[in-house]
């Protein structure tokens, strides 16, 4: 151990985040927000490995707090899988899947809106990818009768049929839905296994694992399910899970793709605490959609502003083009950062700083009364010189 | 989404850890308790990616707060390593470096101590394991000297060389330290990597991957440094830094090996706060061992009880055999569970209701009143028939 100046320890002393009060709007933050419940729980759960305490050497069947229960009879009923284990988010969830199904070398075909961690999960996994394309600007919608043609050119080329295929339900930069059970039947004719990226629909939307008719369904503890990061979960239909949960040759009781427990500590307990609640609030998915297209009505009433992707809006997540705000950065003493700025100035942060042309954001959980207030902000920055 | 039940749901609701408060035994729950500076940071970084508020696509370049310096200045004295990487556990940096170096099918050397996680990250990576022994029996100190012939089995056997040693320092049953330096050396000479399993020394007492003159170190902040879980860190050699954290070719800022991003949220947050404290605590390292001594002493002045392991013990964490309870459960009416209720009476838990004959606990932590307590609680129940 090496000396460690004062002042680097000082840093860390008292962090603050200062804008924890302020209204943020970015699409990674939404979903994620504590419950009051959850935040309770975190009083006495927040040390190390807490929910260890009781542990006979499975993490997942512990009676108290009742963990066995919710990862094996209420998380599959809630997303309507046969099996469901817990990961440290979405991503490593789908590393997982690809480890345990895909031979290296081989090729997977995705959807174009899907997130930059599926590319990196099948990079790591030494996999090959194949993109199913959009319609491009201004609607980026999947064509997802394209899924047969990439499944025929990946057999025609490498001889075999992708090891698996992939669709992003909804993507991270548009919020659009794409047709994932028709994704599924083009599929399931080829006997090619379909994961679903429902990180942004697990925990806000109901989903089914079983109605949408694919193999595997990928969600997050942190990005959608109210839930401390970093958690997530995968949902398998049953034929693959003796494959994906297998257990270590060893060690009987222990996972291999799990490296033996998967996330224990906090994200485990705030995921149980909170969803009860998160649970009712799937149920009032209709009212975030109606708030969402509230929005992006007024919003869209600022010359200059429009929203790109699917229309109306199907999701809380939404990408604005936003030519007005550019312009103005053009001139503004503070260059492209006016816009963080001001929004900041008016206790609104999760607009990336220099963004001006475009960017993401989320109404979730937002009230009518915040939403206006967030309209408004954009209507007065709109007017500045 | 299926109905799920209330009577389910409502098992969720105000899930208590009732023994909060109790003097905790459990080796893997000492180093984790969160120092009240941490506890305070829960308050306003629990949310979901709070950690992620202003970052600008990676995680540890974020400079407010001060993940920036503490990931590459910190972090790197704390155990004089070249870099550092945070990851989800010790485990998954064990995977991360195995994934990363090791071909599939072939062959690493870890002592007979290792963590079973060791063995299940190796059975992930298709990876062939050859232990090198212990003395058994009541020591099972690792016969460092013979890392050097199994290298030469493994040469002869397979026609290569190790893609990987492994030693565990101290390992989670006897708290052995082993000469991991002197491993190095051996291992050095064969220009074999080697891999230093620190969950339960990093945090704990002063280590240094320059001086122990290994490839990679692993630690653990739940385990080891007062840390909410699951997270833990990767310190490496310069001259892996570029397989082991090499970034996404498609994705720059990206590293392939931890998905993008790793652990993002409270558990990172928790792991700063608490790190002046941890940096303190560390250089109080003597004394701990001290205290361990102080209540081996006395617990050995039971009839019937001996510490295994190296002795005199060098760490918090040491094995306990007791025959003097085995003796009593064979009688008492509580049987085999008698132990776990007797220290439970007496708010002590940590030890597996049910275990009696021997069992691994760890004083770290503890003042000397707490020892005091925890040893009369022994020496009493010793007294029962």
């Amino acid at each position: 151990m090496a000396e460690i100046r004062k002042r680097e320890l000082d840093k860390l002393r008292d962090m603050r985040r200062e804008y924890v009060k302020y209204l943020n709007l970015n699409p990674i933050q939404r979903g994620g927000i504590l419950t009051p419940e959850a935040r309770k729980a975190v009083e006495e759960w927040a040390d190390g490995y807490s929910v260890c305490d009781f542990c006979d050497g499975v993490l997942e069947s512990i009676k108290k707090p009742p963990i066995d229960e919710f990862i094996h009879e209420t998380l599959p009923r809630f997303v309507e899988a046969d099996e469901v284990r817990l990961t440290h988010g979405a991503r490593e969830a789908k590393f997982m899947v690809m480890h345990a199904i895909c031979e290296p070398g081989s090729t997977i075909v995705v959807d174009s809106n899907a997130h930059y961690s599926t590319h990196v999960a099948a990079e790591r996994n030494k996999l090959h990818v194949v993109e199913v394309e959009n319609n491009s600007y201004p609607e980026y919608r999947v064509n997802v009768e394209a899924y047969a043609d990439r499944i025929d050119e990946v057999n025609k080329k490498t001889g075999k049929l992708p090891s698996l295929a992939l669709i992003t339900f909804p993507d991270g930069n548009y919020g659009n839905l794409p047709d994932a059970k028709r994704v599924a039947d083009i599929c399931s004719e080829y006997n090619v296994p379909l994961l679903v990226n429902a990180a942004y629909a697990i925990g806000r939307m109901p989903v089914s694992l079983r109605d949408l008719g694919a193999d595997f369904i990928v969600g997050s503890g942190h990005k959608s399910m109210a839930s401390s990061g970093p958690i997530g979960l995968l949902g398998v239909r049953k034929s693959w899970s003796d494959s994906v949960f297998r257990k270590s040759m060893e060690y009987r009781n222990k996972d291999v793709e799990m490296l033996g427990c998967g996330p224990r500590g906090l994200p485990l307990i705030t995921l149980m605490a909170s969803f009860p609640a998160v649970y009712e609030r799937v149920q009032r998915w209709d009212m975030e959609v109606k708030n969402a297209r509230f929005f992006i009505k007024r919003i869209e009433d600022i010359n200059g502003i429009q929203q790109l992707g699917i229309k109306p809006t199907e999701h809380d997540l939404n990408f604005l083009e936003t030519n007005v705000f550019y312009a103005i950065s053009k001139k503004h003493r503070n260059g492209r950062f006016f816009l963080y700025r001001e929004l900041k100035k008016r206790d609104i942060i999760g607009v990336k700083p220099g963004l001006t042309k475009n960017f993401k954001l989320s109404t979730y959980g937002f009230n009518k009364d915040e939403l206006k207030r967030i309209i408004d902000a954009f209507k007065e920055i709109a007017m500045l010189k």
